[in-house]
């Protein structure tokens, strides 16, 4: 089993490469053992907590000067004893600490392991140690604060929440089946209905912020979408600040999907470049064409946009063309009207909402880019407080919530206990398996695999 | 004056870019007071060396969890106040925590800066914070080895030891200057003569290490040197074990110097291959032939190569030419018999000292290989145990040398005392130089700019 390892693991914990200083990580049974072998004092007889400096040395040749600081278990970051090495930063000082440390007994850390080891001592659950993870490699305020909000265990108290109401209920269902003979119901069935429409509202709220939350972690996507020359790849490369489309007046100039990411207000935003919407015989552009509208269905916000001279009217109807091929009708839509500076009579605007810019001149750029900042925002606040970025739980959200509705129906139905108690274990197993008290080995593995070394 | 910032100064210690921890320093008169106000815990009630689990937060905002160690002056790298801050390694993590301490009054460190603190503090002379540089660069065993003899103060103890001994003489000549109508000599010329020829040797001895250091440090030089056709590419390309030069039947194939780096044994050697050696009226190859001797004259190692179907005679006469425009008596040269796999009458060699090989075949490499790591090996056991690798030191003892010989000179001649006294405070003022009893801001700042940030 890939938790009961008791081998005394080590790894640099600090980012690869030379640095002024470097951290190598011991963490088992032998770690004050295998550490006292080759420092200048005993680990053992030292305080939890507590830094040393000294030297590493192999036999009598000193390998460096080192700050080795202790953490006894429980208190440490894996629960079990630990040691942390401080040494100077040289690519050769850490190999030569790590090869002395192998050679003392102990092994490699594989990815994750050590927050591995720390999950199964219970210093956290799963959906924590995900959490860490994610912290790591969060690259916005945005994304920072909800990997926070998650390892400080926001959103692990909100899924053992609902777990344990629905674990006394399942208890009280469960003891009902040993008394089936006799036909009683222990469990209230108008609060066991409420309750579960309690709990599918929650788990509905938890599932539709993972849009917003998968969006965060890894960018709002924004699609750019509108006939041919109306400045889409203009649009895009004011907001990247840089000429990443190609940009002529020839219409039809973009086919494949230009897209790049810039971080706005501490979002992160997926800016995404698509080929001109409009009847053609060109089969390269049409396959572009239809990439544009899949693209444009997949996005948090359409940037809907079109030349300001042209006829309004046919602007309204190839953007009923384009929604017709949307299915999801929560997609926010901005109408951009471009090439204002070109624009002859500037009343002919007044009867539509939209933003007039000029992308070429670069003017009215910052109303476009309120405008995104102020839904962006509104999405936000609409959510939960807890909000799920990570697509395991999603998909665990899910399956526990379509095991809640069987047992909503089933309730109705008036079908037997001990089948509604089957999709009532459905469910505590869905949600168990968010915060890891339901794993598997596999489970696991892939879990920790994605996590750097030394973590 | 560089040193005497009162700031507190912070900067991340670890290498760039993402781990799984990362960690900042802040070091400085403020430095507790400072981590208090954006830490879960009251710093300056710690005790030294301890470490500390909590939040950093900026006023309720969580940044991160982080262990915090603190070392208290004058028991700390710096020997100033020391906090240590080991936090999630995400860059962004890094930024928010470097930004919200600049907030709270930390400048950002230059580079170098902490190791001058510990050097104005007094924790390690000059040329052991050098060492430390050289400790962080180093890739190599042997230049890791010479790099933490100089930090531990072996060299420095040496210089030192000069240094008294020569302050005491220099004190009893000035001492002679005070009472200089009494005509007394309070310095017995005898003693004195000898502790300067002592003095001298010693000098003489860290001078000549420094070849050796250097190669140790930048990697031992050693240039394939041979006819046009010897197989002098594929030598190399051997040893490098790659396709680093061009390799054809066409005598006169290489024209620029070709050279790369191996470690054999824990030891840096830069191979160097070289335009074959012969008259041409070709301009492109003349200048790449004297190139080629240029090199052969500041190496360490020559390989002298030749087909050993050549005439023997015209092998000698070539070599003895080479050897002629060579100053440097000292350089080893292994004469190296290539193709032997071609070769018809083995007995031919029998007449010189050589080492057989095929260069093609790959025969015998391991042979050079030894030879090579012996010569190496001899060098590093006929210089002193401590072994100068700083162009720096190497100036500095040159001119302290020659300000002994200056002094010599002088009793010789029977020079009045004051004019000894200048030149043997000379000779001082440039011992002082290495290990930093004699600073100039000037000085200071050159060597500690090359430092990286965070040091």
């Amino acid at each position: 089993m890939i938790l009961d390892s008791t081998d005394t693991i080590c790894a640099l914990s600090t980012a690869n490469g030379m640095g002024a200083i470097a951290m190598i990580r011991v963490s088992g049974e032998r770690a004050f053992e295998i550490v006292s072998s080759v420092f200048s004092k005993k680990i053992e007889i030292q305080k939890s907590h507590s830094a040393h400096f000294g030297v590493i040395k192999n036999v009598t040749e000193i390998i460096d000067e080192v700050v080795v600081t202790v953490f006894k278990n429980p208190a440490s970051f894996t629960g079990e004893d630990v040691v942390e090495i401080a040494c100077h930063g040289s690519v050769f000082i850490q190999q030569e600490i790590l090869k002395l440390l192998l050679s003392k007994g102990c092994r490699l850390a594989k990815a994750g392991e050590f927050s591995m080891r720390a999950f199964a001592n219970g210093k956290f659950d799963l959906s924590q140690a995900e959490a860490i993870s994610d912290l790591i490699s969060s690259t916005t305020e945005a994304s920072h604060k909800l990997a926070m909000q998650q390892m400080r265990g926001g959103f692990s108290d909100e899924i053992n929440g609902l777990r344990e109401e629905l674990v006394n209920f399942a208890s009280l269902i469960e003891l009902e089946l040993d008394f089936s003979e006799e036909d009683v119901e222990f469990a209230d069935r108008t609060q066991f209905n409420e309750l579960l429409v309690r709990i599918s509202a929650k788990l509905n709220s938890l599932i539709d912020s993972f849009s917003f939350g998968n969006a965060i972690k890894n960018g709002v996507p924004i699609s750019i979408i509108g006939a041919p020359n109306s400045g889409k790849s203009t649009v895009l490369n004011r907001f990247l600040k840089e000429e990443k489309a190609i940009v002529s007046n020839i219409a039809g100039t973009t086919r494949d999907i230009v897209e790049d990411e810039i971080i706005i207000e501490g979002i992160k935003y997926r800016f995404i470049d698509t080929a001109g919407i409009r009847d053609t015989e060109n089969e390269i552009e049409k396959i572009g064409i239809q990439r544009a509208i899949e693209k444009a269905g997949k996005s948090a916000i359409i940037l809907y946009l079109f030349d300001s001279n042209e006829d309004l009217e046919k602007v309204k109807r190839e953007f009923e063309l384009l929604k017709s091929q949307l299915t999801d009708e929560t997609i926010d839509v901005i109408w951009v009207a471009n090439k204002i500076d070109l624009l002859e009579d500037a009343s002919k605007l007044n009867e539509i909402d939209c933003i007039k810019i000029s992308a070429f001149e670069g003017e009215n750029l910052e109303v476009l880019t309120q405008k995104i900042i102020e839904i962006t925002n509104s999405k936000q606040s609409q959510e939960q407080q807890v909000v799920v970025t990570n697509v395991r739980h999603f998909e665990a959200l899910t399956k526990a919530n379509n095991a809640i509705i069987e047992v909503t129906n089933a309730l109705e139905m008036g079908i037997p206990g001990d089948l509604v108690a089957i999709d009532i274990r459905q469910s505590l197993h869905f949600l168990g398996e968010i915060t890891g008290e339901i794993s598997t080995d596999e489970l696991l593995g892939n879990i920790f695999s994605k996590f750097c070394i030394g973590k």
